[in-house]
This record gives structure tokens, sequence and C-alpha cells, in this order.
């Protein structure tokens, strides 16, 4: 059952609220639910992501895609921000990502380093910003201190923060790994806790349970794994992540679990653009049709 | 014929594109077009504005009567923005004035002083802010000194900037009147030249020719009037004011001849609340049906 | 009727929240009223305030009357706040008046200079700020200047301001005089527009009709003028202010109207400390009695 | 017999004197004595600490038990404090704990980041902020950097400052470890040299001798410990730490220890959150009557 | 009777209480009390002052003057601080006087303009601050302007603030004289309320009550006067004047009158330097006697 908390209740400035209203309201299924097309892979991974895949390294083609969908934002970097997001300022609202990385070195303190400021998501218009947090790798304290900045300069100016909440690091890797219920659970509480207006998780596999707590040693479900993972996140609204390109069945699933658990949407990146246009924009249908059956309570 | 400019043609920044968007595309008509609901009448006029029109002192009445309506944006002063507009944020965009005065003292070189921030607007999740402007006032020193940051904040947050542009003082009612056709179309001119992105004035009277320059001296119909007046505005978007309650038929001519010359739309308050619920929204609607016929180009 | 409106619908911060739940809740009838007890007046008449009456110039006698009569707050200049106020730290609120002035000159544009600063009420743990707009004056335009930091550090740092709304000038004095309904109606709304958290103003007169516009001129009883006040404050909480030492009788009578107004509560200097200490303690009695008859809903 | 010193006698700012008079005579037993409730093991420790006791994860649930219990504060981070505070503002004390980290990576010089400043705790209404001071790793300079910069903006802004001290370490595990009477007096006293307001450290258990100083290796009774540390504290008021849950009657003992050595009281989280809710208000009254013998001299 | 307030109920900082510490117990009488002599006469009257009397215009003689005599501290303009204190640094207290002007323009709006800051005061060892403050004035907006950042440059650094509290303008004179009780009782209290740590006042002359309110209009004694003018001063110290050169009688009677009224002491400029050596040295004498009298209880 959703527990979804209207934005009345989230104790946010008219500033955030307005944003968020926009986001939530006034794009997509527009039922205070939400889709994002996350497109900063060019960074992350580089543009081997976009091999095979006709368009999908074009971000004027992405951003059509974005408007054209009805997603309710589109997230992506300072560069592609300023070079193409103009053309279609206003028609899709702007997520802009404020840190980044490449991943071809692979330290074992991992931080994702700024790129931007809310200052500059401002002078663009977005309508949100994002943060990768990195939980449980020893960059914690660069990490937190980069972070802080961010989450004040958001608060400062009414704009909504989304945490992408990842956990990394050896330590995670030691007691279930990064998808596991007890990385993923603890990595939406740490972001939560540390101020986050919405935050973006992987979907949990609570079978990885080798080096995990004695809590989160026990059969689990899907659906329970995703409801703990949303009663955690709390008042920040939760997205749930797509991940790597994955069967559809499998991924409508996860989907509906995740709403049934209270999260607010997805953040869907390859699944979206590793397709030709139809394919896509069918995925999209799909998944907008999960979401009409979870309308908030009004705004 | 319109020869309203398209918003790509405006050589904004990406963030005044997209609040200018969502005012001027996902408001109202949702054709490049606006009606705004001004409404700091109680600090310019003080309440006896509102004598006799019940609610219309009511901040709380008045939003909804701006959501209700399908207005593209009201304007207001901060106080009302902080205490009223987080119930409605988002619903209808904010365009916070940040200055005002009371009418009490009526001093000879009136400046109106500055009452908020471009970065308070901001984080009030305002679309946009307006700014009053005496022209031909012995204040003009302090005026453009004061306006000069407000400008400059404004361009660096992306956030459009709409100036009540008012022609005031002894010199001016010494050449034909703030009214006359000659004070409006410098008014509107002088906003223009000096960085506005949408400009606010009352519909001219051409007749009102007493001490004005040899150039305005002749029969001018209020068709050439308002079409001239829409020319100096040049690439700032032209809003035409309501002023104080006047006759229906003569209201909605002006306002066809207004947007026949190419203006985006109107800003009217006191003929919007100074009636009941039912016989404002008439209006709004003869109002829009006029708008409709003057969609811009694509954005 | 009182139509005062819940502390969680004022769009208010935490900070400010909580401040003023302390004063409203904790304090005094501890429901949801407040009666101040304002202690300038020192500097704004000098010590002759204080002639006659024994303990009254001295500012722990003062003090001590405030918390064992419990005053919802006490408020005074910076100078008392130091060298008074930490033997009863956290004992009563403190309302550190932010600007002052001696009343020797009387110069046709006067503004209360400022004396004290946010950053510093919030150093002495004080719960709110008072500062004195004078309404109707030639000075405005420096008067709404340093009103304008005094508003933006209340807001950054979570206080509440209260606001002294006094008309005053002689534009005012030529139209009605600084009580007439007309100058008090339009000093409440120019603060709430201005954003106020609480506004203090004098009883009207709505006799005094001499040069008023014309919607102030009519029979207005009273209880219909206070009414119309707290209206034009909105979600301005508002304060009457006792004035001068006057009959008791009249006195409670302005009360019980200012409450069935929606009024928050009183703020009465002179009526409390030009008396004996039980005679005081009488009166704050009685209006305690009528503010317990006027609890707010659920903060 | 308590020492507690007075909050007279410690040259306390009136800011700082007001806040705790608040904290320590305006709630709880308002007798000059304190039971916390601390809640960040999200951040601490992950959900998992709230695993299989129903409620203790919503941070709704824990606010609403601090009011119900008559807690003196409750202590959160910057996320919980904004998105959950506002509902009860002013209603229990707030504060906020302006630094944390995540426990997963486990390095040898751990420092705890910044997570949040005075000045957002001033804005959120804060009455203190809290600080975890690791004591004994080599990570101290970076640690002394940051806790410098809070204390100082403690003092600008009269805000009382907790010290988590925490001895932490493998220097402090090869000297009796973290709990040993050593550590604990140690950290106590550090703290206290540099400017906390109170300490928060972990009843001591002097049986731990192995490798600590001579002057610690001898019989000391729990409540000789206790006494030396809060004597180590000094003029900075002590609260004693309940740790992981433990049996009643032990820590019932310990509580009656830490009073009679003059402390100031207590601070108990799991102990607390981690019992049903009418189980967690009967553990309060018992130490809430501990609390009631030991009065504070008048503040 | 004194009721002259020890050091340790003014709330001050410890940096002001060392400070008045030095000045009061350390110099001069060495209990509480305290004679200084200021010597800016040059600057607020030119070198008129000085003919006839040698050696008065030399600094170093005054200097040693002020040594040799024991008092409580001198109080000069940068210039001679700079050029002469480093020689007597620490043999006397310096007070240095933070603004300052010549009396030859004669503005309807004086103020004094400042020609230090309390900075340098630090840089150069002062023990004190001093700022001649005019009430009454139409310049109260500016002089307040300026005075408020020396009163929290005092505060941050610790340094106790003499205020030279001086009535003046017409508005004045026409309400019986900067010197009459009216007047000096209003500088007074202004001062305190505006959070001097001492006051210099002139010794008052209830006589001149031309003008003056009521409550000043009756038969006042010398000693009933500046009775009054301490209480009104509160906390803040009161230094009194010795003002021009007078008869010896009258004015040792003024000082016991000081005393009696609860005063910390003088400040004797021109009654003091304007004399030979060893008649300068046999009033200090008399006034010490005087001061020996009254001692502060412990501070």
């Amino acid at each position: 059952m959703s527990t979804r908390p209207a934005l009345s209740q989230l104790g946010l400035s008219a500033g955030k609220k307005a944003r968020l209203y926009r986001i939530l309201h006034e794009h997509g299924v527009r039922n205070g639910t939400a889709i994002f097309l996350p497109y900063d892979h060019g960074l992350e991974h580089g543009p081997r992501d976009f091999c095979g895949y006709p368009g999908s390294g074009d971000p004027r083609h992405v951003l059509r895609l974005a408007v054209e969908g009805g997603f309710n934002g589109i997230a992506v970097q300072i560069g592609l921000a300023r070079k193409f997001y103009w053309e279609y300022a206003g028609e899709v609202p702007l997520v802009l990502k404020l840190n980044g990385r490449t991943d071809i070195p692979a330290p074992a303190d991992p931080v994702s380093p700024v790129t931007a400021t809310v200052e500059e998501a401002v002078r663009l218009g977005a309508d949100a910003v994002g943060y990768t947090l990195y939980v449980g790798t020893p960059g914690q304290e660069r990490d937190f201190a980069q972070y802080l900045r961010v989450r004040q300069d958001a608060e400062r100016l009414g704009m909504p923060l989304i945490v992408w909440a990842y956990p990394r690091g050896a330590a995670v890797e030691a007691r279930g790994g990064r998808d596991s219920l007890y990385a993923v659970d603890y990595a939406a509480r740490a972001a939560s806790e540390l101020g986050a207006d919405m935050i973006k998780v992987n979907f949990p596999r609570p079978g990885q349970q080798e080096g995990v707590p004695e809590a989160y040693r026990r059969e689990i479900s899907p659906q329970e794994a995703i409801t703990a993972v949303a009663r955690s996140a709390g008042r920040s609204l939760l997205l749930v992540s797509g991940g790597g390109r994955a069967g559809d069945a499998a991924m409508l699933e996860k989907a509906a679990h995740s709403m049934e658990a209270g999260a607010t949407g997805f953040i869907f990146g390859r699944n979206v653009f590793q397709r030709g246009q139809s394919e896509s924009l069918r995925l999209v249908t799909q998944l907008k049709e999960i979401l009409a059956k979870y309308p908030s309570g009004a705004a």
C-alpha cells in the first residue's frame, strides 16, 4: 500500500514545493508520480553506452525523447545542459547533475567531484539538482564536505535536491555488495538523514546476504525489501533506478513493487535510450500505466 | 497584425527562456500569450481598493481566483508571497514584485524602494520578478541605481524581469501627462533600452497632446498608438494594464487593439478582483478568447 | 468572530514557528494568544515616562514584572537586553527592538534608525525582533531600505519579526491623523505586504474622518474598525497597543473587541508599568481572562 | 553529593543561558536536569538499529515519543530536522547534530564530517548543537580544525554546544579501550578544555585497566569513576549515555551514580526507542524519578 | 546612598570585565571608582584651550600628569595615542576617543565623525573607547548608524565603551537647554538603552525648566537631580564631567553629590590641565578622597 507523503507534509520551502509541484503535477502522469530520464552516461561510462543504439549519443535526440515521451525530467551534466537544453527550455524539467566522474580510474575511496553549482542550475531554469553520494567508502569525509555546500545552496535557492545514493567500496562489497538490501537500505536512510528531497536507489537484491548484519539475514521478498527502503527514505521521495538494460517483464514487476512500497517513481536511462524510439515510448507508456495507479493526495 | 517575437528570437538565457516558456506556454491559453493578475494594491493604495468588494482583501481568495481563472501569473509583494503562495506553490506562476511604496507621501522625486531581491524570488520558486521604474522624475538617478542591481541579479539567476514602466512627475504632467502617447511610448522604449524582458504599460491616450513634442501632435488612433508602443518595446514583450475599474466594452476593445499591435497580453488587477467571482471569471474568459486569436510562433 | 490563523497555516520556517510556539504556547495563557510588555520608552520618550511611578525606570524591576506577570515577552533595546536580560535569560521571551529614536528632534521625514541586528538578537537568545516602520512619511525610501535588511536577516535566522506599524507625517495628519481607521488600516496592510510576522497597531478611531478616502467616510463601530484592521493584517498576527495610560474599562473593552476581531493579543507598556505592582498584575489578570476566551487551534 | 554548577556560574552569554534555561527548566523535570533522546542511528549505524522495533525507524513516531515522554531535547541530523521537526517546532527542544558518518568504512583515523552548520541550527529554532569529537585518533588535526569553526559559530550565535566526547582509535584500544575510565575521563576533560557547554560520555568501566596509565590502575568503584569524570568536565555540564540496549536495573543504577556525581542528566537512544511505546515511557518515568532528586540551584 | 552596581552584575563579557577591572581596581583609588583625564580639546575646541596654561598643549606633559596623578585613564584622539602613548603604554589606561569634530562649523544637525576604530584601540592596548553621541539633533539617524558599528565592534572585541552623552540642537535648546535635568537625564537613559558601558554626562542644572516636560517642572535639588541621572544610567557606569573651569568648592560639592548618587567617578579635563602641575595634583587628591569613601562591592 502506498504511503507516499504529500508535498505539503514534507516541510518544504515554497521554492522547493513549487519546483516539485511542476515536476510531479505538471509533467508526466501529473498525479504526483514521476519518471526521469538520466543521461550522464557519456561522462560516467563513456560513449560505449551509446554504441549500437543509433541516436542515443545525440543529446538533442534524447532531449526530444524526453519531451515527446512526457518525462518528468531529464538529468544531464552542465555541458549538455548549456549546449542543448536552451532549445527545449521549459518543455521538460531539467535536473542538473552537480557532480560526476569517469569510470576509468577506480580508486579505493571514490568521490564524485563537483562539476557545476546550484546557482548555475537556477540560471539554467532547472527544477532540481542531482548529487551522487557514495555511501560506505573511505572517501566519505570529502564527499560529505562537498555535499554540505550543495545541500545548503539548494536550501537557499529553493532547489529540490535529488541524491543518487550509491553504496560503494570494499567494505560494502564485503557486506553483501552494493545491491544488497543492507547496503541499499543504509544508503537510502543516510541520504534521508542528510537532507535529500528525493533519493535514487537501485532496486535491492535481498538475497545477497553474505556478510550483511544479522537483521538482514532472513527470507525477504522483493516487495518487503523495497518497502523497507521506502520506509528508510521517509519524507525523502524515492526514485527507483532501472540500472542496466534488463528484461521488460522483470523490470515492470520491480516498478510495480516500488510504487506499491510508496515510491514516487522511476529513473530509467539505458532501459530507455538503448532502444529504438518507438520501443522506448512503448516502455514509457507501460511505466506510466503503473504510475497512474498511484496518485498522490492533493499537494 | 501581430509582430510578437517568438521566445527563441529574444536572445534569452536558458533560465529566462525556461521560465517564460512555463508562463506563456504551460499556463493560461498556452499559446505564448498571457494574462497576469497584479495584487499589490494593498501596499500601493492601501486597503481602500478592497472596500466594497468582498474577498478582494484576502490574498488566499485572490490566489484561488488566479489558479481557477487560469492566469499566467500573479504579482505580489514578498509578504503575501511568503505567507500565502506556499499553499499554491507551482499551481500558478509567481511574479515577485521587488519594489513598492505607499501612496501617502507624494514626493516630487518618487522612487519605489526595493522590498525584496531576485534571490528571494528564486527561493520562492517565482517565474519572474517585477520592478516599477518611474520614467521622467527627478529621482531617476536613485531609481536607475537600484534597477541596475535588480537587472544584473535577474540575468545571473535566469529570472525574467517585468518592468512596470510608469511615466511620473511634474515634467511628465507638463507634457501631456502620464497617459499621453508621448509618455507611454517613451517609458516603453526606456524600459526596453534598459533590459526589461517584459514591459507593463497603460494603454496610451493619444489625444492628450498638450505640451507633448511635435511628433506626437497629430491625429492618432488608439490602434496606431498602441502599435507604436509595441514597436518601442521591441523584443521586450508588452503587457497592457487595465488600470482602474473601467467599462467592459471599452476595455475589451483596448485589449483587442493591444494584441493586434503585437502585445503579449494583459495585466489586469482591479478590473478583475473588484467584481464578484463569477463576473471576474467571465471577464477573464472574454480576454482569453482574444488571446487565443494571437498564438505565438513555436518557441 | 475570531479568525486568527493557526501557526501551521502561516508559511513559517521551522525556526520562526518554534520561536512563535514558545512565545504563544509556552508563556502567558499558553493558548496561542499573547500579552507583551514593551519597555523602550526610555529611548523613545525619555525618563519622563517613569516619573512618579517608582520602579518603572529600573529595568530589573520591569523584567521581574514581566516574569511574575507571566507575559509572553518583553521588548527592549540592546542596551537593556545586554545589561539586564542575562539575569532572566529564558524566563520570559525577549523581543529585541532593532531600531529606535529619541523624540526630541521632530523631522518631517522621520526614520527610526537601526540600533541592533538580528544576529545580535540570536546571540542574546531572543525569540523575536521588533522594527518600527513609519507609514506615510517622506522618509519611506530610507526606512524600507533598512527594513529590507532586517527582514532578510530575520528570514535567514528563523527569527519572528514584529513590526510596529506607525502612521506618521504631515500627509497622514492631513488625512484623518495617525489613529484614523484609514491610517491604521493602511499601516497594517503595508506591514503585512512587507512580510511582518506580527503587527503592532494602535486601536483605530474610526470617527476621525476628516480628509480620509471615501471608503472610510461612514458610520463605523469600534468593533468593525478593528475587524477591518485584523483582516488587513491577514496572516500577520495582530497585536493591539494600549498607547498612553487610559481608563481601564475603555481599555478592556478595546481588548475584547480586538480579540473578537481575530487579534493575537496585546502589547501594553505604560498601562502596565505606570501603576503599582499589584495594580499592574490585576490589570494583566483581567487581560488574560479575555485572552483565555480566544484559544488558537492546535499549532 | 551533587556538585552540579548553576547556570549563572558558567560564564555563559545571555543566548547560551537562555537556551539552556529553556532546555533544563522549561522541559522534562524542569529542575535543571535533563534527559535527551538522540536519534541519529540511521546515519551512524544504518536502519539495522530499527529492525524488529516497529515505529523506531519513523522519525515522526520518535519525535512524538520525545514530546509525549517530556524529553528535554531530541538530537537529530539536518535531514530529519528539516523534514520532520517543523511539525513539532517548539514542542520539544531541538539539538541539531552538526556532524556524523556511516559506520561502514572503518578508517584508522576517523573524523565525523560536518553535515550542517550552527547557522542552520539557529534557522531551525534549535536550542543546542551537537558535535562528535573523537579523542585519541590520528584524525585529531582535521577534527580540531572543523570543531574550532563550530565552537566559534556557537559562541557568536549564543548556541549551547554539546560535545559527544568519544575515545576512539588503535591507541585508545591499546590503553584500556574506549570505555576505560582513563579514556572516558580524558575525553571529558579534553572536551571541557576545548569549550564544550555539555559533554556526552559513556559510563566508564573502571575495571578496564590493561594498558592504562598508572593513576587509573587501582580498585575504583563505579561511583568513584563517574565522579571523577564529572569533575573532569568541570563547568561543562555532563550527560551520561545509555549506549546499546542494556538491562534496566544496571542502567538505573548507573543513572543514579551519575546524578550523585553531579551529572546534569542522560542521553538515552536505543534504550528508549528499542522498546514498545509504553515500555519506553515507563523507563523514562523511572529516569525522571532519579532526576527529580537532584534539582539545580536557581538558574 | 551609593547604588553603584558591581562589575559582576553588569552582564559583561570576560574581556570587557577584565579591562574595566584594570581601570577600576588597578588604577586610581583601586576601589571600583575612577577619575579620567580627557584630552581631546585640541580637536574639539582648538589650541585656544591651552593658551595661558604652560605645558597644557604638550601631550607628553599631560600624559605624565595622568601617570603621576594616578588617573584611571586618559582619553585622547588617535593621533596623540599613536605618537605619545607608546612611551607610557600600560602605565595609565588608554581610552581611545573614536570620534570627534572641530567646533568651527556649527551645523544644525551635528554628528561627531568617526576618527578611529575599535580595532585600532585594541592594537594600541587601550582599555576602553569613547564615542560622542549627540542626543536630540536632527543628525540622529547618521549618528546612530555610526554608533551601531562602534558598539558592535566593542562587543566583539571585549572593549568597554564610554559614551559622551551630549544633548545638543535647537530642539534641546528650546526645552531647557543642554544642561537641563530633562536633557541630561534623557541623554543618560538613551546612552544606556543603546548599550554604553559607561556614560559621561555634565552635572545637570535642574533649575533650567523653561520648555521642559511637566515632570521636570518642580523644585529639584542638585542631589536629587544627579541621583535621577544615575538611576537612568542604570547598569551603565556614570561619569560626571567637570565641564569648563569652575570654582573648586562648587566642583567638589558636585563630585560628592555624584558619588552619593551612585556615580562611578569623574572625568575632568580643563579643571585639571588648566592649572599648574601642583595645583592639579592637589585637586586630584581632593577628588580621590571623595572616591575613597565610595568603594564598590567586590567585583
